[in-house]
């Protein structure tokens, strides 16, 4: 294919992913496929000779979009928000076209420096104290990670390096080893599975801090178990704070546990990945008070900011807490200018190598939408979780199960686990709308999560109305059932 | 922006990636610009109202393009080539507008579908032995991640908790922390940094191999190391083999290693992130012969097989490897099918849980070249690095440093270190073509790569007179200044 050609296929993909964004509301949600569904759909191997395009993009309908969930339709509520929109998708677009990889300055100066100011621009946004920023003196600032995860493992091991030194000029006679098998990690109970991978990447232990009845991690929790823990020979060197659990949404105490952190020497750590594109609201922003005691801090303008996956924004208050940890310097990936200080090579950041022209989505997104616009998508969607928790609460025979700060709604039926495990199962069998459960401590829960960008309250009152229906029809099967017994 | 306004704006940004592409040898390859250019050109803060297309459109010529390295330029010579073609980037097109987060079958099945049936064709290309492959009732399979960093990264983590276990049941009195202490793996002293800093992550002893007079490791170099090192008590546990290091494209001895390895329960990876590509051609298949001792490969087709960053393919011969050092299972993660032991759940295979659809660029890339497509792509690249080698021999004031097997050649000015650094400090300075260096042993050695999927046998003659110029004028001021001294 040839650059002449490509455009031409170009614009038919354009109009294709229009239509297919205009008109996701007429597909089924959840696909009917069973596991093995495609191999038997396309060839053993790759063809010998060229395909025409016309081919190919035939077979996206036939071969793909019938085994797709459609996480962009208004009757998505599962997870949490995979961010979409127009502006993100044309940068994606350029930073394809561009093609650079910018591990290092010098790989295409472009990619760095607008990724520093684009993470600037944001952090101001959020209002995150200046240390975090990069601004031209600064020693922190911010970084685009791939996920939430990488953001979490890269903190737990720039602060097992530090800890691990500290530790070794306090106490010369301990090995490595020594202080790598006493090092403890901690995260709340709801905290995301990231965190206890991360400590598992990380070869140290990881101990969960019971949540309290709101499903936050407060002060004393932490101070209990760090207590115990010193006693009994172990280092504490890492603590993530959650704000908005995947859970439930919670939010750990940050002014109570950020002070104890600092004083014990600790690393705290923010994962906000889906909560913290709220905070671009002054009415959500006391959420992050307490960040100042924080060292680094995470959130996913991919789940809630329409900036399409991935970009997971982090900043630290020290750089160089991160790029001490592993900075690695091959004569090949050397260049003229890293000498100055004045550049940033972002591979010392993170996990991979290359890395994409991510920040162009960033820039598109900021501009076309603006702060007002960004920040009228969030107030829309917890104006759509109210509105469904709501509904929740005009039926006596439902419960919701945590307080609804942001965009997610806990619920359940009164009644047994069993009984709402059949809920769910009828949800999910009927394909009108999708979500995912949890267990909120021996509780098997609902979760509805405000996904979409283009939902609107006639998909909230639809999708209540479903979840209504099934429930009578469940109940009447369920007493008949119960009666038999 | 709606779905029209983005029908419009998608179609300018096709033709502009179009031109971009057409002319870009029109540009110059590196950029004029100094660190901290780009601030200065764009406001402090994001806008608070939203602003046009238009606007953000002509900013890209005006901010954007003056910092950009231009990967795709056929004057770039530098690293490794950066993958590019048309049908990938209509499939990365397509992979944004889906939009869906695979990281569960569940969550997207297409996505992890067609995921898992493109490994099995490209490892099919590559003549890979089927035990890596997942056909339909195989232990192994393949897997997309993002950089060959987090492949090496993956198998490492995946062999120490493998090794852990098993020195755990042959002496249970040991710790995890005194195993932990005593596990060593190996590299090359050619393979890349990316297999120290996993070692470091990994929180685990590494040690270099020495390589032999063509820049490869055999096997009595790691035996020797191996026998030493158990000698004095420590465990060894994982050897990073390179198919076409970084610096030079050279090849340890897969057939003399693997044996080893296998013998000394030691997980053998392979990391042939730029040279793997190559093995769809017959002619170059016998460089991976040995592959059948390995645990895992790893080769990057976002690098060398047309297919846009990122795309790093990785194959294990028992996928339970992978999963069994991380899974992690919590409730909104779990789906009904998991338990039928048919369906794959990409995140317990990688470092991140989110993961684009990345397998479609694949497909596309598949089809409309056809294998014979991309063989040509391969021959041409071999062709043209054969032709620049064939031009430095004929000039007697250079040398080649090491054999040209693949798209690389390592090249130097007969003389000091510093002579061959003036050179290439003119090169870059010159800006008419882009390379970078490297160490081979004690000498300053310039590489030349292949890069550009347009390159021609012009840009090479044209490259080649202008180093020589380069060289001429050099040599001229060298003899002068040392006939000063």
């Amino acid at each position: 294919m040839d650059a002449a050609e490509f455009r031409k296929r170009g614009k038919e993909m354009v109009d294709y992913i229009a239509d297919y964004l205009e008109k996701i509301d007429k597909r089924q949600v959840f696909p009917d496929v069973e596991p093995g569904y495609l191999r038997p759909l396309i060839p053993d191997c790759a063809p010998q000779d060229p395909e025409s395009f016309e081919d190919v993009f035939k077979d996206i309908e036939k071969i793909i979009m019938p085994g797709v969930t459609h996480w962009h339709s208004p009757y998505f509520f599962a997870y949490f928000p995979a961010a979409s929109s127009f502006p993100a998708l044309l940068a994606d677009m350029l930073c394809g076209g561009i093609g650079c990889v910018g591990f290092s300055w010098a790989a295409s100066p472009a990619c760095t420096e607008l990724e520093t100011v684009m993470l600037d621009w944001l952090g101001k946004m959020i209002n995150l104290p200046e240390e975090f920023l990069a601004g031209k003196h600064s020693q922190g600032g911010g970084v685009i990670q791939g996920s939430a995860s990488e953001a979490t493992l890269i903190s737990l091991l720039a602060a097992r390096t530090k800890t691990i030194r500290r530790v070794q000029s306090e106490k010369p006679e301990l090995t490595e080893a020594d202080i790598m098998g006493r090092l403890v990690a901690y995260a709340s109970d709801q905290a995301h599975s990231s965190v206890e991978r991360a400590a598992l990447i990380g070869g140290v232990k990881i101990k969960n801090v019971c949540s309290d009845d709101t499903f936050s991690v407060c002060g004393s929790a932490l101070q209990k178990v760090l207590d115990e823990d010193k006693a009994s020979g172990l280092i504490p060197f890492f603590f993530c704070a959650t704000l908005g659990t995947t859970p439930c949404c919670s939010f750990d105490k940050l002014l109570e546990l950020g002070p104890i952190c600092n004083k014990e020497n600790i690393w705290m750590h923010i994962d906000a990945a889906y909560a913290g594109s709220a905070f671009i609201c002054p009415e959500f922003r006391h959420l992050l008070n307490g960040v100042e005691f924080a060292d680094s801090f995470n959130f996913n303008p991919h789940k809630w900011l329409l900036v399409n996956f991935d970009c997971s924004a982090m900043w630290v208050k020290k750089r160089s807490d991160l790029t001490g940890a592993f900075k690695l310097e091959p004569l090949y990936l050397q260049h003229h200018h890293q000498e100055s200080g004045l550049v940033t090579d972002y591979r010392h950041w993170q996990i991979p190598l290359g890395r994409r022209f991510r920040s162009l989505k960033l820039w598109f997104v900021l501009r076309m939408y603006g702060v007002t616009g960004l920040q009228e998508h969030i107030r829309k969607h917890v104006r759509l979780s109210h509105q469904f928790e709501h509904l929740v609460l005009q039926d006596e025979r439902f419960e919701t199960c945590a307080e609804v700060v942001l965009g997610l709604v806990c619920f359940r039926l009164k009644g047994s686990n069993e009984l709402n495990k059949a809920l769910l199962k009828s949800i999910t069998e009927a394909k009108k709308i999708h979500l995912v459960p949890c267990h909120l401590r021996e509780k098997f829960v609902l979760r509805f999560a405000i996904c979409s960008r283009t939902v609107e309250s006639t998909h909230i009152k639809f999708a209540w109305q479903h979840i209504s229906q099934l429930a009578t029809d469940l109940l009447k099967t369920w007493e008949q059932k119960h009666h038999q017994q």
